[in-house]
């Protein structure tokens, strides 16, 4: 008996959100060249779905102002679908206009989280998501409605899965059918995880829902696991784990891409992603952004990448 | 129903190893005075097994040399197993002499690791191991067996199982009861260790059977998670995540002490170790050491340290 992971044949879908919420705290520019160039790299590399990019304020934001711009060059490979990041209905139109594939609605479940990056209340949120709908009726371009702060809030603490399931709910009620569970600042665990992702399945396909987590307290592996077992099959990643936390310096990022196609691998969970070229990716990353990466993978190799033996290093060096 | 845990009030033990496997590749020399008080705030913070040094030769690992100063100068809480770890009779002659309480016996599962690590046959570890039997027999002192490599060698690759249950038998056919499993360098993933524990737990109870994890490849917490939900109730893990691999630098190392305490209390699971006080030394490591360290939790907090929303930061600097 394996008491983990019984339905381990099913295909996880892994979404790189890299160049969204890996870059968007980095402090250093990076060129619109170069995220565009890391969009196409991602795009060849067995993703099917790519965050290219947010639409908030340039002030809010300076280091996503060239959103525009970069989906106007990313060269598209059929079957991906390019998704950007929205916060209201002004950064709704403009990634209309930019031709993004998918509109990623994002509020915080936390009143206080939500004024602090959105500078509204939640009702006021999901409001103007309400307006969104109709904008991409009739359109190929599709929805989807995350939750930030899903499993804690660094500002109010522990938020109420009730809540979340009402905004959940409500995100389906005007008609946006896909939801992102996120944890936007690593607090989750995953027995939380298990019981949230159990109640929202509840709601909606395992197609329509996604799992976004930070390795912030070092969980993030231990959640996916417990959210693939209780049915997940989509999860956010970044490349190299990019994505720190502003209120925890030097602490992890995202979940880290590689890090989980290898454990996918390794368990013999198919991603479709190809892991030599993520690797060879994540280790240009401290060239462009200036500084070490927290994904371990790219450090530590794959376990096949096995080491010669001492005596074998020693007669090489002869 | 939650899928995951589902024995989750049973207490976890938390065997501490920074002082032996988390400074034994440090490059700078630490102090006999810091180990001793780096060992005495450990013994304080509710461990109840902490592996305090080796007794290997000074030539193979300097930065343990003062193991015997180490046993002599500590202070003793009552209820705490002071554990070292030995290669070989020597090693165990020496441990004795120096008031350890148990001996920690350890060998590879690989060959080729053996070789390297021990510089002998996996049979000759063995048979110094059943040497080394009498020299405790009547008195307290406790042996426990390790097979390191057990889920993979960073020359060979992928280990056998049965081969790790055969040295597994015959630490116990020499009088050798309790035992663990090492994933030296961070090569086991959940399945693996799921189905490795349950078949080991066949031969010894769990308070018998210890697990080793490192973090190398981001999988250390996970592999708790699957080896707790097969049975396993103690588990290493070292101060800061110290350790790191020598074939992966940068790499993090052991699994982090206060990470796996942190995800404890988060899901429900009893450890008795101040969690507070842990926090408070790992973030004293940099200093001791003249480096960051991989854990996490000493960087992000535990969840219930919030943050002020940034208009309450705002007044707060008015």
């Amino acid at each position: 008996m394996i008491p983990m992971i019984r339905n381990f044949s099913e295909r996880l879908i892994v979404q790189e959100v890299a160049p969204r919420d890996g870059l968007q705290i980095e402090p250093t520019w990076v060129p619109t060249d170069a995220k565009v160039a890391l969009i196409d790299q991602l795009s060849s590399a067995g993703f099917t779905r790519i965050e290219a990019g947010s639409f908030v304020s340039p002030k809010a934001i300076p280091a996503l102002r060239d959103g525009a711009e970069v989906f106007a060059r990313i060269r598209r490979q059929p079957g991906v679908v390019y998704v950007a990041l929205i916060p209201n209905m002004r950064g709704a139109q403009r990634a209309f206009q930019a031709g993004a594939d998918e509109l990623n609605l994002v509020m915080s479940a936390s009143q206080t989280h939500n004024r602090a990056n959105m500078r509204m209340r939640c009702e006021d949120s999901l409001a103007a998501f309400a307006d969104i709908v109709p904008l991409t009726a009739g359109t190929a371009v599709t929805l989807n409605g995350t939750v930030a702060t899903a499993f804690g809030c660094p500002f109010e603490g522990a938020i109420d899965e009730d809540r979340v399931l009402a905004i959940v709910d409500h995100y389906l009620a005007i008609g946006i059918g896909a939801i992102t569970l996120a944890d936007t600042t690593g607090m989750a665990n995953p027995r939380q995880v298990a019981r949230l992702v159990e109640r929202v399945l509840g709601r909606l396909p395992a197609s329509a829902l996604t799992l976004h987590f930070h390795n912030t307290r070092g969980l993030g592996l231990a959640n996916v696991l417990a959210a693939y077992e209780a049915g997940a099959r989509r999860f956010d990643a970044a490349l190299g784990g990019l994505g720190g936390c502003p209120f925890a310096p030097g602490a992890s990022g995202n979940i880290c891409t590689e890090d989980l196609v290898n454990l996918c691998q390794e368990i013999g969970i198919e991603t479709g992603i190809d892991l030599p070229k993520l690797i060879a990716m994540s280790r240009r990353l401290p060239a462009l952004l200036g500084h070490e990466v927290p994904g371990q993978v790219a450090k530590a190799g794959r376990n096949c990448d096995l080491h010669p033996a001492p005596w074998e290093r020693e007669s090489a060096a002869a």
